[in-house]
């Protein structure tokens, strides 16, 4: 009671956008909601006052990690997927992040009345082609409608089940000084792909969304060396993330902006539409923090997967200034890289 | 590919509001979003072409039992209760219908620009005080935002995990011929609650939801003596259910009108809104089929828990007409009671 009358205080009367955004502000939302495991159930497990991305359970040898999202992005098909893919993708990958072997999905489908079964069909369809490409098989599930002009179209919630061996979940604050950063592929991909359909920007090649099911790049991290931490740059970006990253682990996370890998397209469309494409949400990469010993070994494993092929090593860890995330630049300044207050597009995820 | 044919041929073009209402409607779009089990990980579990109350995952000598549902009750706060009791003792009845002790929740919750903070404040507390009446521990989760207009306030999808042992999951199909049929409360005070209270309605005893988290009352019913399949009659309550349970166990089951509990509140209120009662939704009720010979132990070790004082035996199980709910009327007539076409009251879970 009186923390939840201490967060009246601080918090606005009404949600804004920037609540759901991931960014500084959507923390206070996540105080008011975040409670404590008290069940003897899961009493060694992970709940939400880690704010990792999921929770686990013990049971024997084993964790059980469970995580979900809920998925609102906007159009529901865009370029390089749809709503389904992005669903089970988003479950998939925040299961991996946990270090669990994803192996079942459970979905809930919320419709407005009216809503094209062929649409429905569709992203059904996606859904259950990543669910194969991924190796995991739904199997529960709900669907409701709801009254014409109470919904814009669909909402697709997923929750994943994946399994761990004890002692073998990746935790956000598992990072070391010395330690590498290993970023799976280009950043900005999958929001500045959405932004340029939505604003009809054309571009001389085609700019597709990033969203991948992670499966195999991030189990061939796991084999090849001492992977320390994982995280999805998903809302806020690579930004959002590696401050995360750095909070959690007190740790510093010093980044050399010329390994970063991003694509020109979203470069210049970024520029276009007044947007940081570090603060922008990827739907198919990842953020691994890497023992320095097995660093180039991580990185050659990944980029042999379908998924991995731009990999970097974009940064390396340190002990001072902890809690800092800070970009070395081209021409070799340095700024800080900071928590976004949101990210920057609407819907996007 | 073939079967998304045939599907498109029996289907209409748009989702109508049938389509999520739980009776016969719903089963097309089921039908197209059911998807069999294929991963080797979860081969001996449960899935979606089951179409029970959730899913499992064997996991040496446990099952781990994975169930979920969207939330998209209107008004969202009702007589008795609001959205975020509704979620938490949704999915954990569905986890224990499957024969599984909850241990853990995840939640998806998506709000409308502009919702007002105390409203999201006073849910949340709700559901952290029903997952801890049921000692289950919320550990994972997602909070979106969508723009104003684009969601009529906020809908919340929970998924929810349970441990039983291998063994031990009970499914629908599990009726046996001279099983007795055990009804845990009263029929309809949820649906008909809230369609009372958006009419306005008045009464002179105040009607409430049922909403109630079941656990203490399964484990009772475990505990006490064999029983061969459960259900919580939600979306077309107990004729839904029923009809069901007959469906998939292949026998008749046989009811005796004057042994069903309904209040005076909700069969007064359903003549005058047209509505049947057995169609109506319940959130805080369960059927249990239960072997003969164990019917009173079971009846009395459920009576003696806080949401089962009006349990009683409504029914039993026969061999033949498989399939069949039969009515034996007050006045000893028959009749069949039929899968409805849908609940008759939308947005009430």
């Amino acid at each position: 009671m009186e923390n939840s009358n201490q967060n009246k205080k601080q918090l606005p009367e009404r949600i804004s956008l920037a609540h759901g955004a991931g960014g500084s502000v959507m923390d206070e939302i996540i105080q008011l909601i975040a409670n404590t495991i008290t069940e003897k159930n899961v009493k060694d497990g992970i709940g939400l006052k880690e704010l990792d991305d999921g929770g686990s359970i013990p049971l024997m040898d084993y964790e059980i990690i469970f995580s979900g999202d809920a998925h609102a992005v906007h159009p529901i098909f865009y370029p390089g997927g749809n709503i389904g893919k992005l669903a089970i993708c988003g479950t998939v990958n925040d299961v991996l992040m946990m270090g669990g072997r994803p192996v079942a999905i459970g979905d809930t489908i919320v419709v407005e009345e009216g809503f094209e079964i062929s649409k429905l069909e569709e992203i059904v369809r996606t859904m259950n082609e990543i669910a194969k490409e991924a190796r995991v098989a739904i199997i529960t599930g709900d669907f409701k409608v709801v009254p014409k002009g109470e919904l814009d179209e669909i909402l697709i919630s997923t929750f994943g089940i994946g399994i761990a061996k004890k002692g073998q979940v990746i935790l956000d604050s598992g990072l070391k000084p010395g330690d590498k950063i290993i970023l799976t592929g280009s950043i900005g991909d999958h929001g500045i792909a959405i932004m340029a359909f939505r604003e009809g920007i054309d571009f001389q090649t085609e700019l597709v969304s990033d969203n991948a099911p992670l499966v195999d790049t991030i189990q061939a991290a796991l084999k090849a060396g001492r992977i320390t931490a994982m995280k999805d740059p998903t809302r806020g970006g690579l930004a959002s993330t590696l401050n995360e990253l750095a909070k959690k682990s007190e740790v510093s996370i010093w980044l050399m902006e010329d390994q970063i890998p991003i694509k020109d397209a979203v470069r210049v469309a970024s520029e276009m539409l007044g947007i940081d494409p570090f603060e922008v949400t990827c739907e198919g990469r990842a953020v691994l923090g890497v023992n320095e010993e097995d660093a180039n070994r991580v990185l050659a494993a990944i980029r042999k997967t379908k998924y991995g092929k731009d990999a970097a090593i974009i940064g390396e860890v340190k002990e001072e200034r902890p809690g800092m995330v800070i970009l070395e630049t081209k021409v070799g300044g340095h700024r800080v890289v900071e928590m976004p207050y949101g990210e920057p597009i609407p819907r996007v995820c």
